[in-house]
């Protein structure tokens, strides 16, 4: 993808880095080890022969260009690194390497590894994200400003209220994230085609024990050919950069020049346009409705990548690699953007309050039919207020109108209806939901902090992953990595 | 959507009557009886209003010609019915119809309905076809044919270990759909902008009673524009026509003259071809692969209909509608064929064993190779038995090469060589994975039965819903329309 | 696909229609009466029976009950059509009717037939559309207003200028779909897999008669599988479909209360809200921004389509028939609604003027540097001008802030700088690309229609077609019918 | 993008590198280059600023690391350039460089002479797979396979007649490549928003010169929000992806072990499996399949890119930029892929005719129909013919029935009914369209190398460009660089 002319001020994610060949290789590392130490302890090959692979399956030890030329030698994955493993596991235990197991047992099973630290650092940006979007809605809670149905003035809220929308999408994406979990990071063990033919009976507690090493759940049904989990990860990440794309374009909208109620921080080097000196251009929301396209543009593929045949086709997994793949570097380019944009959110007061002006007063038509409606119905106030709105021109506000109409002043004093004119009371419980929408961001950010900490976002439930054998292995791929 | 030729012997599963006019309108009126039910109780609107407005709200009291007439004059999607609501209620109690909602709030809530009553629907179309399966896996549990990884023979399944891995996809589809009910059967009664402003403080109080006696749960922040779990909704029914139409593609593969496994039951009657008599076509398959691509395409459709602007856009509403209500009838259909096909399936085992000879004994080279392996190291085992098989040819069959190979016999006897050679004896769990699987699917078919009787699945949560004050809303509406 | 409730006002552009059953059929049987005359001229079957089944190939003289029972026992689209068309031609001739064809021979040559139809009308709307655009580039040509980019004022523009460049995107459309007819609409008579083994070497000659009257091109290598100028047509109407959202949201975006520069015409009668009496929504711009979305989402869909196996698959068949179908219905659908919009627009030339100032003169930036540039360098003027207008706040215009600086007043007397500050004058050729682009937008609408006239894109070159034998099978089918 | 594990047999296509930072950079600074010069040539700015200008813009000439920190520093594309630029062309002309031009002009106009560039290499692999395709149809003219449809067996065809479909979807495809160029290959530099009005009345005299030194067309109306003619290319190569996948998904099935009619040639050290040593899977073909759906993923993101607002938005050229770019780029992948399968692919003519007898006869009950039906009437023998066939077994012949047939034996003898039954005589005009399609590849191929050396290509007309001035920029840059 084309870099984007903002990166020089967004600190990358981390997450392009995960993918890299080197960190997918040594994950593949990290699953050759744990099936070695695991068979070793089911007593499937030599004790020492799963001691000696796993202390060997560390990218530091192997030959890497070795690989590398072997991997075009082959065009093959996985068996050039497995050759090299071998040789470097040593003549006594190097046969031992791989067993019983065929390459995508380990390229995915690794990738699912990286994946979830991908998904450990998403997670720790929409935490982010939330409590940005929290604050925001503290600090607008109060702001009165117009409500907008249709481009049209509808009847006032707070923008508080707006960011309780924001914060009601952000807080289900948090629950769907976290409840895909133990439907996507499955260790899949199974060989060659899934029916552990290779290991015989002792193949489904060898999946089991390597899962249990690598915090993963195991594959109930371990096929090669299964790959809803993935498409479910790539559908709802691309859910979450609809709301980011929809808060994005939201702030852009406030930003122009005609709204003016909100802006984004930028660097006081920041250049907006090469011919138009003023020009103050809003340039992280556009990054972020970009990228919430080419999220969303990734759902098909992940979609279509479902579409197996028989018990695996590489087209297919290809296609998979690459739609969760790049959903999980664009996810972590956007929600660090979004939160960047949120934290440093400008509001112009002033301008909201200018901006319910702009009607002539009409922002107030739903305030006075229901006043009148509670004396006349509401379907004959709602006739009589459109008559009158209709007589509104730049010269005739609304209330002058209504005034001069005595369907309306037969029931209404002069003094209530200037009460109803007021858009500041009619804002209904916009504070009050801003406000505990803002207590909810933080809690959902708070839970999402916990469970990281905890390493529950690994495995997606409670219990916390129990590795044995090796203690690097543990330290280095396990835990939480951030 | 064009008609179907199948269309004669497949029955309609109903979706598609839900989304008429008849359906949505009744579904809208429910939505105003159950607002004015809850205004009145909590004091909004006068006692008698509330009860008369309710006996009033069904389409047949009304003069539907007239809304029809009203909607064309008003391109407004509710007004009419309201006025005619109103006019129905009386004049003591017309003018509290809708009273504090915008139309919005009545169409999505009363959509939510429909939908709802569909998702019920598919959910029983997914135990029926999990019980196919389920009968399926059973019937080929032991029914030994080649795997085939990348279009190859690679070692041996059973045909119930293929359906077990259905099984496990469907399986969770079925936690999927189960997941998102309480984000997306939500009452939504905010008013204008999502404010309550119209209704004050009560406002919350009253969205409450009006889910309540809806069975759906309370909006957390009731803005209208948002739509995450509709777009969520339309992506996990776009993976569960990933994973229907993947076992779609299988059957036809298998169907295919070449491999000749299994066969969709069709009528006698059926044609195949005007000018070839002899052709038996797949055709639910047919319907099912085109029918997945259709729901997938709306994935996208879905994503984008959630980038709302401001406090609502008609527009982005209008997409929305359209993707969701498009999904779930189509969602229908490809439930309903794939149901026929599981149930109907015709398996062919003598044929499946005579494809396990077509490689000449390959099909057995990895059992070969792990035996050796023991001995000589697995990657060592792997270029010995590599090089017998590029030997093979037809009549040179892969026993032979490797008897011919000192490397193989000084290894294995010849009886090793002969058990080696026995694809069905490198099947693996595969029986007891479709065995394990057909239980599997038998248990989350009961378990949505029983929750689809309970009416859990109405609201997402085990408490059955109180439904107060109408009694043949409660009949009509939530009790579970199957 | 949901009905619009702006259907009351909105004619029906006549595709739907098109595509119903009885549409289809009676162009099945066309392409069965052009099949049945081209062999008799040919000698292939008998010259009586050529022109007895073009007699009986009417849909009034079916039994269409009796068809409509076939289909459902055969669950095949046209044995039981050809076999009452059969009976329909008498004992002698019956058993040449569909000689030599496979069923995809007629029913995909006869709904291209159809889609020709829909193809004739969609170009009809999109002339009318071009010269409505034209029209309105005409009324707005010199009516100033601000331009707008990344949502920030940017220089000065006319409103005619911004239809210009609709008119330059429609265009480019109206070229697209001209270039495609000759890919698109083609005979394809080869038979069961299109070798032409059921009619020997005069199979070629067959087709290519029955292309002549039917004024399609014969189809070079007449495979079932081949669909991609299908998939073509369906992104081409996407293409177009994007055209037009973009115009309806920019529409909608003028409408808003803060711009207000334009606004859709609609009946008195109109509601726009059923909460808030004062609103005058937009309503079929958001039915275009829908449209254009389901539209641009069918793309995926005809390109999926694509993949055909083999000779040909139904499967993929299906899917690109209602691909194409969706497509052309929606578009019909869009067209006329932008027709609608852009024929009724209203203008606020006022507002436009109004919304000029609302930057305090920095729409006139790039006019100050550019004047300054010439005396120190475009950089250095840049730098000079940004910082003059980074100090504009509301009570400090540009032009003071401008008038303050010895670097800015060195170069440039006080006159020169008012001069300067005016937007209107600083609309380059806008006025100028409009009229231009008004002209060009009604030659091509004339080019459009004359061809329409001409019969030309009926089959995609000048040569108008040359119908023989059967008259009214001219006059019905060949000639446009609109 | 993730690599692919068959990078290392593959050669670059070289359209990655021609989007690198490096490439782009060297296209804007052509750009301006040209600029400079021709409004120098128009008076507009001085005449040895113009040569002064375009002496500097040359890549090596200018401090690239202060460029990079001057993007970090400004977060825009172009700024830091242009004044490097400047810098570079000193005090005297540097005020003069990017006159009257906002960045888009040269950003886009510049990428586009890098799409351009890749245009012409992707045309080059087009020529290539078509001449590639013209002798496989040749090859395969007369080797006799089954036809299928359905996946079923239909008629007999040979295996140039599958051949020759390819060529035909691709020739398709090189016409719209050459159709579209007219569109895409523009000169925008209407400045800010289009209008010109930096410029003045010579503004479009400027565009003409430059569109004519860069060898492109001018721009008719220079609107930055126009991007209709992006999306088509990206649609168009997603059509061209959707051939090419077609075909790889084809010869992937003639790879599959029940047919192996065909085979993807791999180098020896190819490793098919790490556990199953005797796999020669599909590699190619499979990369090919992916790559396809990669590239039919990007069009709706193309699609939804068109949706600009206003007179540009930035999010909106950022989501066209990242599709034109991996369209590109991923369609050089997977053309020079299809090249390398399409050169090597390895036929089995034996196993095409053993499959033939797969169906006891069956593939030939279409001839035995027509022969029947030219006395019996078609009909008639359809359901014949259809009854027969329904009872052949593995044990019972197709022939076998037929002659217990009286309805068959009174009308045909057993020497006619052999001949009948004999595949190989019911080919059609498989090999004459094979050989004509063989011819017809091989002259578009020349066609396409002709237009790529008259550099017609490059601005979509035939008269070759005229480029001035600056000789450096003529040979680098116009001059197709392959």
């Amino acid at each position: 993808m084309t870099a984007r002319f903002t990166d020089g001020r967004v600190p990358d994610p981390g997450i392009r880095r995960l993918f890299a060949p080197a960190g997918r290789w040594q994950r593949w590392l990290d699953v050759e080890a744990a099936l070695a130490l695991s068979e070793a302890e089911l007593g499937v090959i030599p004790s020492a022969s799963g001691a000696a692979i796993a202390a060997a399956a560390t990218f530091d030890r192997l030959d890497i260009d070795r690989v590398a030329r072997g991997i075009a030698a082959t065009s093959h994955p996985l068996m050039a690194l497995v050759r090299e493993l071998s040789r470097e596991a040593g003549d006594d235990h190097g046969g031992w390497v791989h067993w019983g197991a065929t390459s995508q047992n380990i390229t995915q099973t690794g990738d699912l590894l990286v994946i979830r630290d991908a998904h450990i650092l998403l997670l720790g940006l929409l935490s982010d994200v939330l409590r940005a979007a929290g604050d925001l809605a503290e600090r607008g809670a109060d702001m009165v400003a117009p409500g907008r149905t249709h481009g049209q003035h509808a009847v006032p809220i707070t923008f508080g209220f707006k960011v309780a929308a924001w914060i009601d999408e952000l807080c289900r994406s948090a629950d769907r994230l976290r409840q895909v979990e133990p439907r996507l990071f499955t260790a899949m063990l199974g060989g060659a085609v899934g029916t552990f033919a290779s290991l015989g009976d002792v193949g489904p507690a060898v999946q089991a024990q390597v899962a249990e090493r690598l915090a993963l759940r195991s594959m109930i049904v371990p096929s090669r050919a299964t790959a809803d989990a993935f498409a479910e990860y790539v559908c709802l990440l691309a859910v979450l950069a609809g709301s980011v794309g929809r808060i994005a374009r939201e702030i852009y909208a406030m930003m122009s020049t005609e709204l003016g109620e909100a802006a984004e921080s930028a660097p006081t080097t920041t250049v907006g346009s090469s011919t138009m000196p003023h020009k103050k251009n809003p340039q992280l929301t556009d990054n972020c409705i970009a990228i919430s396209a080419q999220v969303r543009a990734l759902a098909p593929l992940a979609l279509e990548a479902m579409l197996q045949d028989h018990e695996v086709s590489g087209a297919y997994t290809e296609m998979m690699e690459d739609a969760v793949e790049q959903a999980a570097v664009l996810s972590g380019d956007l929600l660090t953007r979004m939160r960047m944009i949120l934290s440093g959110l400008q509001l112009d007061r002033k301008r909201m309050r200018h901006n319910l002006t702009l009607t002539g007063g009409l922002i107030s038509s739903e305030a006075v039919m229901l006043a009148l409606g509670t004396v006349i119905g509401r379907q004959q106030a709602h006739e009589v207020v459109r008559q009158a709105a209709r007589q509104v021109h730049p010269g005739l506000p609304f209330g002058e109108t209504l005034r001069r109409d005595h369907r309306v002043t037969d029931h209404l004093t002069a003094e209530e209806l200037d009460q109803l004119l007021d858009p500041l009371r009619h804002v209904g419980q916009s504070a009050e939901i801003a406000h505990a929408s803002a207590i909810r961001a933080a809690a959902v950010a708070e839970e999402i902090d916990t469970r990281r900490r905890d390493g529950a976002a690994r495995n997606g439930h409670a219990a916390p992953s129990v590795v044995k054998a090796r203690a690097d292995l543990a330290d280095a791929e396990v835990v939480a990595p951030i």
